[in-house]
């Protein structure tokens, strides 16, 4: 059980790493995090518990959360403020009533995780991903069909930041995610590791339904418009997905969904 | 070539149907909708020209969006208006810089709308999808895929609705739209008109990789949380997606990409 603590002033100094959340999303935050929601804190709670900070709810939604309670050290404190002083605290109204500070874990280079995954796996590899909606879509497909990673370019947005996580159910907080250094050449460290570099552009002649999933596959997909580099391409096994009228319009986070499905189900029945 | 006429008052009264776009968004217009953004444009330009009433732009925009107005009647009114006073009449800083302003198609019943389908023949139809989110990437997908329908029933939200338009990428513009009155059986409709129900859901048996696609496919689909109703699923054939730690954790406009790439590539090589 851990340690509950009612506040009433909004200037409370114990609050600070609550306050002007959404003036704060896009500057450092020292290492922390905003997780908000129900849904996002069941999901860090259960996956991470360790790495919970502090807990801010609305004491109405106490008993709701019994369960999670249960999952936290005694000495995590969960700071119990009405919804008015919360909204004056975040500052805006917060009607999901439930926040979280969390710790993120250390940023892992992308090589080192890659040779911790097993014989068989599967990545998916971000180039430019720079919206939060569409990372976070994406790590919510790689969650739901079991990839053992997502690895980020230097370019794409932080998985950390709240809306990411948010739209990710939390998947941000507990995909294992690998960070791929400035200058570093993912091509080459896939194909190093055993990986399968599959790079999904529209203008790929092999299509995705003819794909057999290879043991170790790389998922590479770059931002929704420019798309991948043409030397990412040109180094990788290029698959496409056929679109009506012959353009490229998917949302990239539901590319990820498909390819994601067929690696996993779509090739080992043939 | 349309007809292009500058405009500097705000209050201009040509342009009441531009004016406090927020704060309309969610009430009647008359059987009009607002369209934003190049892209949207485009594509509403390209599918439907004679449901342009008007395009409001910012006159820095007239060269890059020459080949838009080839494709619309000499009547049609383009107005110029500085970014300046098109924010003050939108009533917020309308970055796109570009709107138009459309008529909706008349509302064509589902059962119309199925009679006319060809014999083979993919339909989308979805049961309390609220969110536009969901409803445009839907709709985006069901382009992308060729779909020949999209059913609505009574608790969907307007796929007119702006928001919905921009996610659709102007889809919900174009794809062909059936509304389900209240009361109507869509189940029945459905297996009246030749298509075989798949409802989408988690507790099914079957999984869609083991699914060959039927002639007439309709994908039903239900809002994210409580999904399709019992009697819904009783009886259609239910078909799931199986997910990593077996909870279900697909944003429901992903799973409607997976399924009509399924339906469009995944049988067909078997």
């Amino acid at each position: 059980m851990p340690h509950f603590l009612t506040i009433a002033d909004p200037a409370d100094p114990r609050l600070a790493a609550y306050r002007d959340i959404r003036e704060r999303d896009l500057v450092g935050r020292e290492g922390r995090f905003i997780a908000e929601g129900e849904t996002v804190l069941r999901a860090f709670v259960r996956d991470a518990p360790e790495r919970v900070e502090s807990l801010l709810i609305d004491p109405k939604r106490r008993d709701k959360l019994a369960e999670v309670f249960d999952g936290l050290a005694e000495e995590t404190p969960v700071y119990l403020v009405e919804q008015a002083v919360l909204d004056t605290v975040a500052g805006f109204h917060l009607h999901r009533g439930v926040l979280a500070v969390g710790r993120k874990p250390e940023a892992t280079p992308a090589a080192d995780l890659l040779a911790r995954l097993p014989e068989r796996a599967v990545v998916v590899a971000l180039f430019g991903i720079a919206n939060h909606d569409n990372l976070g879509g994406i790590f919510r497909n790689a969650a739901a069909f079991g990839a053992d990673a997502v690895l980020l370019d230097p370019d794409c947005c932080d998985p950390f930041y709240r809306k990411a996580i948010r739209v990710s159910v939390g998947a941000t907080l507990s995909v294992l995610t690998g960070y791929i250094g400035r200058g570093e050449d993912a091509v080459d460290l896939l194909a190093g590791a055993g990986f399968t570099p599959l790079a999904l552009t529209p203008a790929a002649r092999r299509m995705l339904s003819e794909l057999d999933p290879p043991a170790r596959a790389a998922v590479l997909l770059g931002t929704e418009g420019p798309g991948l580099s043409a030397d990412v391409i040109k180094r990788s096994e290029g698959i496409g997905i056929p679109m009506a009228g012959g353009f490229d319009s998917l949302n990239v986070a539901t590319t990820s969904g498909i390819v994601l499905h067929h690696l996993r189900f779509g090739g080992g029945r043939r």
